[in-house]
């Protein structure tokens, strides 16, 4: 069988930046550890006023096909992944494929193109979908294009302000992939939960609590789901971890939840057993709670074991260094983890072909997909390709005041007037209005 | 190769019927041929207070699951298809399953759940996913769930508001289907076109000339890029050919359309030359106005000749039966196109299995997918087991005033208390909202 998997990745950030320690907490009267140590966040992206979920898409793509020497007729699919979509009717990709077609020749009239919502889980669906459109066999030698766009803003003063963030990740999905081979391996996790809900409004509702819980409850059923396919799952058969990262110490929770589910049975727990015993077995207890109660506990001791410290350090803290920089891009996130332990590992030399990387995607509403990925041979050349750290450094950092009028600026309700904090270069822009109030855009040399 | 294709459909109307011969006209001081000839329809369903997007998907599903004795864990995928839905974040599947968890034993936790957004067209891109899941290989033996469901309302005085409709059609796609089996071939026509919208806002803005140049367009380049991997198409190749219906009078256009395309160079186009010349080749034109003035003339004249008006008779006309009495279901359409002529066929007591159906799918924004369907040999006794027309017999009739209330009640801006007008049994019904605004729902023996 041919393999088939993502080819090529590419990441866009909104051109603007909060820093949460220096500007956000002070405003705040905050102590900026809550934010760097709490959450695990230095900064948040903003999208500059010209820039929008399509134009962050179209920009990523586009820097994509050129880096790959792609045309429009060798895309036979675009599928776009929000939940920060303006429009209940066209989709977000007819208006990124409009934009490459008015700077490449040829056009994607013969490509499929669509769009898929179901909160922060729905970019790792468009990849799957892509994937079963090739060995479905209807791809006709062509890729298909994904794009996990969002501007993830939430109203002012809402606790989830400081998890903010926007930017894109563009992936090229092909037969025999640079990146990462994919496989019919995937488990899920997935209930009607209301956790975090946008009914018919732009920010979002979120009980934080619950939102924590139902996360870590859907993971588990992922994973479990996965063994049940995969077969039994070891720490130490993965070189990265990546998880979806609302922010990363969401993440620590739930590493520490799945270090503890794999090691069970394994000579991780007995290599433990002195220092912390063996873990809580449910038939040991005569009600759940109880048992819930003593695996609290055992998970409170393993964190502080230098077993789990090292694994965390060496498996998963690496794919939340962009994370840190960026907050949360809703769909973008778990790519954008993927990213980051794939330029950890470029960047200290790491050999990493052939190692396999198990992804933990997940939605609010709520569903959470683990698989495992194969490293492909081109991985070193793509994520070196990447320009993200320049993007970082170019981004305008903004006073607490300047924030406060972006948030207003992209606020579907409000005034929309504000000059730009940027000057774009070589990029799709956001441009205003048309006759039937559809957003126009057009490429700035 | 296992043939997978639609294995069972159940269709669920709206409760409410607003006739547009009788009362519709009348208050608009209208001709009702307007409607019942230049339209082609005689009748819009509508939701009742209770029902919307869930409640109809989740009535069509559960009335299909239970008649092909389906339990929570045959199903591995549960894709919505809408252009309708009321959160941004949120998909209308999690609600579904929601409402299905209530009244079967198991869940859905495994189950990849979905939604899709492009215009009317998400329905059959939906199918083409799950399709592509089984041939994959990781449906894990299980089904896929497809549910288009919408709510098609526009502004009152809105040009489209006699097009307007309310109904889901729930889909299973399965290995050895009973209705349809699939192939891999299909052809797009797609482009970035601003004809219909819905720019954060509930009812569509419309610009219905543009809107029916794209739709023939996009049709037209889908055909094209059908044929170019399936090959020719000859019009007696196909039994029924369903498209996308938003009311039977755009029907009429395409057909018209296709016929000329698919005759050119056959044995047709030569027995009608005596009657009305040979279609007219672009060689022999010195601009393309003139071409196409002479394709306009050609195809008024083919309009007119019995040859046309048999075939369209015996192979599209039969697709419009339901949608004459239901208006536009959006992502249903095209599906209800499908289930009319097979239900034609089977009360005709037409031989059908191993025939072949012609499907034109189309969603504004703009993209068409042409693809052909071979009728399987349990379709009799899935078409034979709809009780559409009961539930169309069984519709309230709506007077104008209370059509305008109904109308109210639906819209998203407006105050929402408002007296049911039929008494809902063995069904789910919305109940009201939540603490964090959500939707809420129960069944109702």
């Amino acid at each position: 069988m041919t393999a088939v998997g993502i080819d090529a990745i590419e990441i866009w950030t909104g051109k603007l930046a909060l820093d949460l320690a220096e500007t956000f907490a002070p405003a705040k009267d905050d102590n900026p550890e809550k934010y760097t140590k709490g959450l695990g966040l230095k900064a948040s992206s903003f999208p500059d006023t010209y820039e929008d979920i399509v134009t962050m898409g179209a920009n990523a793509a586009k820097r994509l096909m050129d880096r790959n020497g792609l045309e429009p007729d060798d895309i036979g699919r675009i599928d776009v992944a929000t939940e920060s979509a303006f429009d209940n009717s066209k989709p977000v990709s007819t208006y990124i494929a409009g934009c490459l077609e008015d700077v490449y020749d040829g056009d994607f009239h013969h490509a499929n193109k669509g769009e898929r919502k179901f909160a922060c889980v729905a970019g790792t669906q468009s990849i799957d979908d892509a994937y079963n459109w090739i060995k479905a066999g209807r791809n006709r030698g062509r890729a298909a294009l994904v794009i996990a766009t969002d501007t993830a803003l939430y109203a002012r003063g809402d606790p989830g302000e400081a998890t903010q963030g926007a930017g894109a990740v563009a992936m090229l999905v092909d037969e025999n992939p640079s990146v990462v081979e994919l496989s019919t391996h995937q488990g899920y996790g997935s209930a009607d939960e209301t956790d975090f809900l946008k009914p018919n409004q732009q920010f979002p509702s979120v009980d934080g609590k619950r939102s924590v819980q139902v996360y870590l409850a859907r993971m588990r059923e992922a994973l479990e789901d996965f063994e049940s396919v995969a077969g039994r799952t070891h720490p130490d058969d993965y070189a990265y971890i990546p998880f979806h990262t609302p922010f990363p110490g969401m993440v620590r929770k739930a590493a520490l939840l799945g270090f503890r589910h794999m090691t069970r049975g394994t000579d991780i727990e007995d290599g433990l057993t002195d220092e912390i015993g063996r873990q809580p077995r449910e038939a040991d207890f005569e009600d759940w709670d109880a048992y819930e109660e003593a695996i609290r506990e055992y998970m409170d001791a393993l964190k502080e074991t230098d077993t789990y410290d090292t694994w965390y350090g060496r498996t998963v803290d690496p794919t939340l260094t962009l994370s840190r920089q960026v907050g949360n891009w809703y769909t973008g996130s778990v790519h954008v983890a993927r990213a980051s332990a794939l330029k950890t590992a470029a960047e200290t030399g790491r050999a990493l072909a052939g190692e396999k990387l198990l992804v933990g995607s997940y939605g609010s509403g709520a569903q959470a997909e683990i698989h495992s990925e194969t490293v492909a041979d081109g991985w070193r050349e793509e994520v070196e390709a990447l320009d993200i750290d320049e993007q970082l450094a170019r981004r305008y950092d903004l006073s607490f005041e300047e924030y406060g009028r972006v948030h207003d600026a992209h606020n579907h309700e409000k005034e929309r007037e504000l000059e730009e904090f940027t000057v774009p270069s070589g990029e799709f822009v956001f441009t205003g209005w048309g006759r039937m109030n559809e957003r126009t855009y057009e490429y700035v040399d």
